[in-house]
């Protein structure tokens, strides 16, 4: 095995290959990189058995290609040392490889380097019978990001660690729950066959990543275990979470007692300076008050002091006189995914969820759980 | 006490003088910044009871004053609510004090915040029978910055844990050490009165912090066990360490075997390389062989693999064949702090402490022992 590249490009490639591999791992080959050269160009995979991400770079017949294949082959090599040299060298690369044992050459600096056999790394997931559905980049990540930050930490319900994606005719909609709050994205696209999947939150940090503005265009292929992303040059693979994902749909309310419009990025400024005296509470307890004034925002603690101010609501419908205790954390993180001006908090009473909505763009809701003052 | 102050002015000292302020304390009202509202100004005091950092906002009579003091008086407020809130306020803020409970209202935003009675809050070291010394800002940062990284972490000599300043009639030597290693900077100063103190380094990483470009000049008031370092609106005061510093003179080689200039940034950078592998030994080894071609920077690692380079030499005088173990962090750490394109490094044999000093530059020199290859 051996080639000539480009030291910017290798370095950038084995950043992104690196950043799921760790070195706590049963099996010792996935602390490397495993490098690939084929007559058509190098390919690069790093894993942590849960995640994959493959990544080519092609040999380009006109012009300036970033790597020249000299002979085919294949080499694992230790991760965290490939990385931090490769970052330190500015001359091209050329690496030779015999036995298992690698000889990189960047101008004046000669490094060896032991590497792993090529076949004890693990094969990537078949992709056999798997349903394909195209998807704008975009539009994919923004379902991500405005959902996968709602799942469960805790790990006694492994199908909540995850984003549950379900397709049909012409819609996705990605919902995230840790059972005190919820994230619900619905994108229309065009058609795919009705498919549902729960991913894990790790995969999807990954994939935002390393999504950047590399392709317009996601195409999915989902398999009863596995999904993967493949983007122009870079393909992620996941294991998927098995088990039902719960049916929130009976989650919300039919109906509300009071709703609000408010200033998103006021509300939200509120309500992070009302959780300063929140922490003291297992749930960071903001106390929201609809009172004929406006919205009056505050917390206590019994020892320090107490903060509050109250907020300008610009439509009310329903009940006017209302107090409920919420996890101001939760309420951030909602107000924090909603892109428009202004946002409609429907109550349903003091002990029943909240929903929050951007006006004008029914795609995305959010359900929080009010939590005990006492 | 009453008064009222600019929001982003009074986030601002908040900040500087919460710096030192530690929750582990064991004198409960040390947690607070304590602050005075006199007829010219109010003062924030932040202390961890060996840093001490005092910063002034006086009163302008004419224009539009930073700060208007309606009432007299002192109270000490819980750093970390206090610093939390005032971030995040953006009218002027106006604070009342009664009975060592806080009102602090900004906008519509209201606070209560419970304090301590600021009879409690230790006093100002006293500057009885002082040495005063004036020093240009920059320079003195500088001497700071050359030597601080030096000082020993570890606690079983205490006074190795500071920057020892010895002031004579028209230089001022700073000098750092942890024993395998040594930093020394001299600055011509105007005339002083001789006198030595060894300051922690924690202090002087503060006042690195603080300085920034406040004043052209900053006075040193030193006596038997305190150092305070005036600013224009902000006072450091620092314990000083007890002890005698050990006589540094004598551990500089008289006369060197091999005397070699260099290219400081690709030294560096070279080194930086060569510590891939070096990481495996106790001490970061990393390997200078000189030779007729230049200078050979490798590592190796049993295991992984191993690096090397040889670099040009610009100049060489004295024995041409000598290789030396050196812990590379040292080294780097050492060349960070030359700014000549060019820097000398002297040899005294293999099992002899080098001596690296910029070229053209005699003020700053550094010593490194070298290191075991076994």
């Amino acid at each position: 095995m051996e080639f000539y590249i480009k030291s910017s490009i290798f370095n950038k490639a084995i950043a992104e290959v690196s950043s799921v591999i760790t070195q706590k791992t049963t099996l010792p080959v996935l602390t490397g990189i495993k490098l690939t050269a084929e007559a058509d160009g190098l390919t690069l995979t790093g894993s942590n058995s849960e995640i994959i991400i493959y990544k080519k770079i092609p040999v380009m017949e006109v012009g300036d290609s970033p790597v020249t294949i000299q002979k085919t082959g294949s080499i694992v090599l230790p991760a965290k040392y490939i990385s931090q040299l490769v970052k330190k060298l500015h001359a091209p690369v050329h690496l030779f490889v015999k036995d298992h044992f690698a000889t990189l050459t960047s101008g004046d600096i000669i490094t060896r380097m032991n590497g792993f056999d090529s076949l004890e790394y693990p094969n990537l997931p078949s992709l056999d019978g798997c349903e394909t559905i195209s998807m704008d980049s975009k539009q994919l990540m923004e379902m991500i990001r405005q959902t996968v930050f709602a799942v469960s930490s805790n790990e006694t319900r492994p199908v909540l660690n995850g984003v549950n994606i379900q397709f049909s005719q012409d819609e996705a909609v990605a919902v995230a729950t840790n059972s005190h709050r919820l994230a619900l994205r619905k994108q229309a696209i065009p058609t795919a066959k009705a498919v549902s999947c729960t991913i894990p939150s790790k995969a999807l940090v990954e994939l935002m990543k390393i999504t950047g503005t590399e392709s317009p265009t996601i195409n999915l292929y989902i398999t009863e275990g596995h999904i993967a992303f493949e983007m122009e040059h870079t393909t992620l693979y996941a294991r998927l979470i098995e088990g039902n994902y719960p049916d929130t749909e009976k989650l919300f309310p039919s109906e509300y007692k009071t709703s609000v419009t408010l200033n998103t990025l006021k509300l939200l400024q509120g309500i992070d300076r009302a959780s300063l005296f929140a922490s003291e509470w297992k749930h960071n307890n903001v106390r929201l008050s609809l009172k004929e004034t406006g919205l009056k925002i505050s917390s206590t603690s019994t020892e320090v002091g107490e903060i509050s101010e109250t907020q300008s609501i610009h439509e009310l419908t329903g009940d006017k006189d209302l107090t409920i205790h919420i996890d101001g954390n939760f309420l951030m993180d909602a107000l924090k995914q909603v892109q428009s001006e202004q946002v409609k908090v429907q109550f349903g009473g003091s002990m029943r969820p909240i929903v929050i909505q951007p006006v004008g763009d029914d795609t995305y809701l959010h359900l929080i759980s009010p939590v005990r003052s006492y």
